[in-house]
């Protein structure tokens, strides 16, 4: 390191940033390449994105990771916005082409990242939640064609503005058991580590009967939720969020670096989240 | 490094900054002592240099050296200016101290670290040159009560501002060897590498005699200019602008981290600049 310092800037911005990965995934990447480069963590209050876009410009930062609550608000403040992130409404990378400051959404890709698109074509699915992660799916199972999803939300409200961006069928909480579905996506908080570990969902013991059936969890940690647990327990393939998140970043560093992440990463995130 | 990657940012702005040192002693201070930390480079252009102090807080930079042409115009955008740069009416150091953002000015005492101070306070002193570094001079003259100092610039149309602001005797470039000087320092850019390497704005040879005469060039590369060389062949003492650059760093690095350069940067400024 000593005859190559740091050069290139990237970072993660969000609020409040206590528990990003991100971090780690992105230095550990250009560590391993021999790049110059360093990626940061700047928490930025929900009323100053326009001041750290500003930023981003005036010390020449290479690439940025966008997150709660900056998704949204920062489309403004950016030159170009990518396919993705016109489809999702939201913006979790910011990267600079031709002079120009771009935002695109990764989570897009990487929530279609571990599925395969024949297998899901044919299927009903069901989507469970109705915030960021859902609009990521959304936007994915909408670039794939797919439109024969039934939404719901626990509070009941977001639901019906998702479907009707996506064309999907919105419907109440309470009657999620009645829409059978070959595969269930699990876009809420629920089972997540910490005040929602021991919270379920979707219990696959009142699922109406399907074949093939999927349980995908956007939670990747844990990486076995209760959701997941209950959906092998039921003999369905189930998908952990681990790969959505470590392809999101992929796809990020892809996008700033033309290259691929070293093989170690996955390890590496794998032992930060489990071990 | 993978088990500490870097946390805080620190950096230097300047325009064009093509040729600065201080991100190889900086980052090889903050590694050699296993600090998470890294300096950057900002090439700000003159207008921008608002943008940037916003960029300093938004982003929390811990701190930055600020050098030509942004030293004085940085001042009306921070909180607090220290003495030294209140002195100099120049900051080349921001540094956070109690939540404000503050200017201080270390090429003040990095100009005096290499003077003695009562070997100084009886001698008459000639400053050649009245731009930046003159300033810097000035005021750390000025701050050890020393005003018998006679100024001259190659322009003949500063040395009379910078006279009347630290009470000094302003003369005529062409009239430098009617004042006989203990010290002579050159301050301007003659015989620095590049263009200006051939030239020498005071030949010794036609100084007037003078006892215990001293020879300060605040040139530091090459570390034996002409100035130097025919002031030592002339029987002075001769003082090289290298001690005032790591000086002032090595300021730069106690203000940002409390803690002092480790042993090694001395040597790698050296090897840096002169092999």
């Amino acid at each position: 390191m000593n005859s190559q310092f740091p050069r290139d800037l990237y970072g993660i911005t969000g609020w409040p940033l206590s528990q990003t990965l991100s971090p780690l995934i992105h230095n550990t990447a250009f560590q391993t390449l021999g790049m110059p480069a360093v990626y940061m963590q700047w928490p930025v209050e929900p009323d100053c994105i326009a001041e750290f876009v500003s930023a981003v410009r005036t010390l020449n930062i290479r690439g940025c990771s966008v997150t709660i609550p900056h998704k949204i608000r920062i489309i403004p403040f950016l030159d170009k916005i990518g396919q993705s992130a016109q489809l999702a409404g939201a913006v979790n990378t910011i990267y600079w082409h031709e002079g120009a400051l771009c935002g695109e959404n990764t989570d897009v890709g990487g929530f279609l990242a571990p599925l395969n698109k024949k297998e899901i074509s044919g299927a009903r699915i069901l989507l469970l939640g109705a915030g960021g992660a859902a609009h990521a799916a959304a936007a994915g199972l909408k670039s794939w064609g797919i439109t024969d999803v039934t939404v719901t939300s626990p509070g009941n409200v977001h639901q019906f503005e998702l479907a009707e961006k996506y064309d999907f069928i919105p419907v109440k909480w309470e009657q999620r058991y009645d829409y059978p579905a070959e595969l269930v996506i699990n876009s809420t908080p629920m089972g997540m580590k910490g005040k929602f570990v021991d919270e379920n969902p979707y219990d696959f013991a009142k699922a109406p009967e399907t074949a093939n059936g999927m349980a995908y969890d956007l939670v990747y940690n844990p990486a076995q939720t209760l959701f997941l647990k209950q959906a092998a327990t039921a003999g369905r393939k189930i998908i952990s969020g681990f790969d959505m998140f470590y392809s999101q970043a992929k796809a990020q560093f892809r996008i700033w670096t033309g290259r691929d992440f070293p093989d170690c990463i996955e390890k590496v995130l794998n032992n930060a989240l489990y071990s």
